[in-house]
């Protein structure tokens, strides 16, 4: 029997599916996943606080296989798993949809000023002349990342007639590479992160890039923070030197009172809302992981495995 | 030369594009409007507030076409219009991207309670919890009318992976026709209003209507406010029979101070401002005005022309 130590919480989804030749052991402290740990030849340890998580990682001395429900995996020790041999597998395209549309959503809502329609219904005031009057439509959008969540995003856009223009690490295939879109920033009503968190992608939208936009330009990020340098685009945004940002990750996270984003008119804060696991997501999660169970078992390779040094 | 009564404003749009053999005469406000109307063949009598444009009509005693940039021409007196042999142009399809953006906007932002985010915002509060956690992906979605509006927000739910299922007055074309979709309404997660303003469609969602939708179902009006009993819809949002309605059109305009539809949580109001003509719109209206003259002169079919009989 392969011992796997899996969270209470999904026990109800994840149990029914189970195959043979594989026992669970149920947490649903992080006391108990502590505990647990050193036992786990393949585990699922996900905390919305990520200290106990890595320590159970780093205890857990019999791990094989290691399962995480999130789509970006730059919080995990991926040398040290690569070195002990760990498999690691994520939730790329579980909350893809979900994250997808939350990032149209808020494209559209910085078009018309959605949120100046939802203060004007709190005081009772009918609004004669639209706050937000730009379309979607023939408007052009800068795709970086073309994952399930830049993916998914793209198709949805061409339904609004947007035209995108893509970039991924390897170019080709209608995309750009990863240095032939910095010359070409000025052309775009949207620039739109949706890139996994690695190295190569710190830092990416800096001083320069923010400069290179056009003044009516919208920045989205629903990558990392990190990706943005967050001080250059306060001031950018302070100064209109670009129209508006929709961030769904901020540095740090909860952004603490008081910072200059929460009242900033053209910042629009998401609270990394956008990718939390939802009733549908968390069924395809405990799909997956049972599929991923039979493969594991079989010697199959596992759906949705982390290159360890690319990183996503 | 055909004497042409054309508002002020549009003229740096339209003056450039006129054809030889139309005279325009420029009105700027509704008391050189009312001057001007008896001399008019031609006529583009637009003002927000409708009484001074009824007059005019009823004094142009030469009017032979009349053209409006509103897409819903109910309000104007069509039966007479035909008594008098004056075709009538509208604002069709112009404005129906902007319209049809800001409805699929509002469905997301009821799917997401992106409302709740703004004002979680405006108090600098990290929500830890999507205040809403619907996907449009995999729902189902009944879209009455089959106009510029309603193709284009059917063509833009689709990229989002929404089943759409469409009602026209004709049926077939794998639409649904008038009598063929009240006994199907429980099957819809979105009920989505997007027809003209006449007799048939008058009171269209009453109370049987609203009962026979399921209890998650969302109920969006981007036709006119008499297409739904109002007050049956208030007392429905009310008792939460129903999970929300989005609201562009209601009835009176504008809502009252106090009106119970302002402070119901699950009443979303955009106050009649998704057709509120904008920048690009009013390019499109120019121009095909200008195409219009053209045709006019040369006693070729006009574009956009209402048929008087059916009302849109």
């Amino acid at each position: 029997m392969t011992l796997a130590v899996l969270p209470a919480r999904m026990r109800s989804l994840v149990e029914p599916l189970m195959p043979q030749g594989i026992e669970p052991l149920w947490w649903s402290s992080p006391e108990e996943l502590q505990a647990l740990a050193p036992r786990a030849e393949i585990g699922w340890f996900d905390l919305h606080t990520k200290p106990p998580v890595l320590a159970a990682v780093a205890s857990a001395g019999n791990l094989r296989w290691l399962n995480t429900a999130y789509t970006g995996v730059d919080w995990l020790p991926l040398a040290e798993l690569e070195r002990r041999g760990v498999a690691l597998t994520c939730g790329t395209g579980l909350t893809a949809t979900a994250v997808a549309e939350f990032a149209v959503m808020t494209m559209l809502a910085v078009a018309k000023d959605y949120p100046a329609v939802v203060r004007a219904q709190d005081r009772g005031e009918w609004l004669d002349r639209p706050p937000g009057t730009r379309e979607l439509a023939g408007s052009k959008a800068l795709i970086l990342g073309q994952g399930a969540i830049g993916r998914a995003i793209d198709r949805m856009l061409q339904g609004f007639s947007v035209e995108t223009v893509t970039v991924r690490r390897r170019a080709g295939e209608g995309a750009l590479g990863p240095g032939e879109w910095q010359a070409r920033l000025r052309e775009f009503d949207w620039i739109v992160l949706a890139l996994p968190g690695t190295a190569e992608t710190r830092g990416l939208i800096g001083a320069a890039e923010l400069a290179a936009m056009k003044p009516d330009a919208v920045l989205v990020n629903y990558a990392r923070a990190d990706v943005i340098d967050q001080a250059a685009l306060v001031e950018a945004l302070r100064e209109n030197r670009i129209a508006a940002a929709v961030l769904d990750v901020t540095d740090p996270e909860p952004l603490p009172p008081g910072h200059p984003l929460w009242s900033l008119d053209n910042a629009h804060i998401t609270m990394h809302l956008s990718g939390i696991p939802t009733d549908p997501s968390l069924r395809r999660a405990a799909e997956r992981f049972a599929r991923n169970c039979q493969a594991f078992t079989t010697g199959k390779p596992l759906e949705a495995q982390v290159d360890l040094k690319l990183g996503y």
